[in-house]
């Protein structure tokens, strides 16, 4: 029986979601949980690689066993329990032996949080990029929806990446300023996949245009360059959240 | 010159404000970045003693010199970059010689975080206490109207405390939900001061509304009873944070 983990984690501690040598990384900590939890082996395969120090609130990652041994609806807290304190099982679903939570995903939604104020939020340190100078949230939601759409993002991969194809299709893509913490920016991109690195890149590049570095309108020939030193720098990653791993045949 | 500084802190690294042996805490480390930037030791006089694990957004400390070195406006910034970034100035006044933050202080605020959800979300797991049985918010919302006025709160203090006068006044006190997290419960009280360990015994009574352990109308008798043992449990750190204090004489 395959099931579908949806996962929520604090990745500041983490060398991200992929096992390594040396470090260790969120993959690590859940096989050995549901190692133990399910007393065999077992290993799982995930929607997404996120990097060193990025969060998540729904990664996806599948695992397979003959006998799930507790009944599913009772398995996220149950492991929750096996877990570390900065990983949490959120829901758990049975998917057919067929299914690939990579390749099968519809969409991704990321998040990435400028913290805008003149001094740092020490609560907010952890999931924020703090930007001191003031941003110009118009012209960075005028900016955003230029990415919206079919376009060619070579210009929006770290170099040396060896994707087959660098276009993708952004669904949504937007700025927005929350009600309760002024000071707190957040770009939420949905699109159907990523370049490596692509949304920290593209949050650095509207991070330019909060800071007048890079006029509102010139994003299309930015994209249109393909062009990696046309486009701003890359986010540190404790900005950037996996917010959503959308299915839209298995999934509600 | 005495100025008066506004502080915020993540908590969850320090044995609290106060100075002690053996254990770090945020008074400790300010008055190390300020005797380090000023040239000379430098002691600090706080709004509140928060405990340890508590957050602050917004602490207010003073501190004397003859000259200060650097302009007022520029304090902020320069002084944060002397801090963990655990630990952060917001803001500096000039304040007369004659002023005292705890004893002139008009009001403080604090809010109090719940997590409501079948597991845990590590992403606010610092920030709040986790409640994984459903919270009537209605019934909470109820019985939180019911602190507002002078009371006197001995049925909400510490067991062993020593204040002179149990009453105190609650300006505010309301439980809300938040649009964008609506697993995320706050409880958000303001009064004239608070008995030791009140916000957090209050919060702990609230939430056994929340469970329907007590019912939302009994909160008139448990405050009328003056007995420790009538009301809830004294809930954990993680979950306070000092937002406000507020000087009706010298801060807007």
């Amino acid at each position: 029986m395959q099931t579908l983990l949806t996962i929520s984690y604090d990745g500041t501690a983490y060398a991200g979601w992929q096992r390594q040598q040396n470090a260790i990384a969120v993959q690590q900590k859940l096989e050995e949980a549901l190692s133990t939890l399910m007393n065999q082996p077992i290993t799982t395969k995930a929607a997404s690689r996120t990097d060193a120090g990025v969060h998540a609130l729904g990664q996806r990652a599948v695992f397979s066993v003959e006998n799930l041994l507790i009944p599913l609806g009772k398995l996220p807290q149950v492991l929750s329990g096996y877990l570390p304190p900065d990983i949490s099982i959120t829901a758990a679903t049975a998917v057919p032996a067929s299914f690939n939570p990579r390749f099968d995903a519809a969409y991704k939604t990321y998040t990435y949080n400028f913290y805008n104020a003149p001094t740092p939020n020490p609560l907010l340190r952890r999931y924020s990029a703090f930007i001191p100078r003031p941003l110009n949230t118009t012209a960075m939601q005028k900016a955003a929806k230029s990415f919206i759409g079919k376009h060619d993002f070579a210009a929006f991969q770290a170099t040396g990446s060896s994707a087959k194809t660098t276009t993708r299709e952004i669904y949504a893509c937007a700025i927005s300023k929350h009600q309760s913490q002024p000071n707190l920016i957040t770009l939420t991109i949905t699109g159907n996949a990523f370049l490596y690195n692509m949304v920290r890149i593209i949050a650095g590049t509207l991070l330019y245009v909060g800071l007048n570095k890079i006029p509102a309108d010139t994003i299309p020939a930015i994209i249109q360059s393909r062009n990696r030193t046309k486009a701003g720098k890359t986010m540190p990653p404790e900005g950037l959240t996996l917010v959503e791993v959308g299915y839209t045949n298995y999934m509600p």
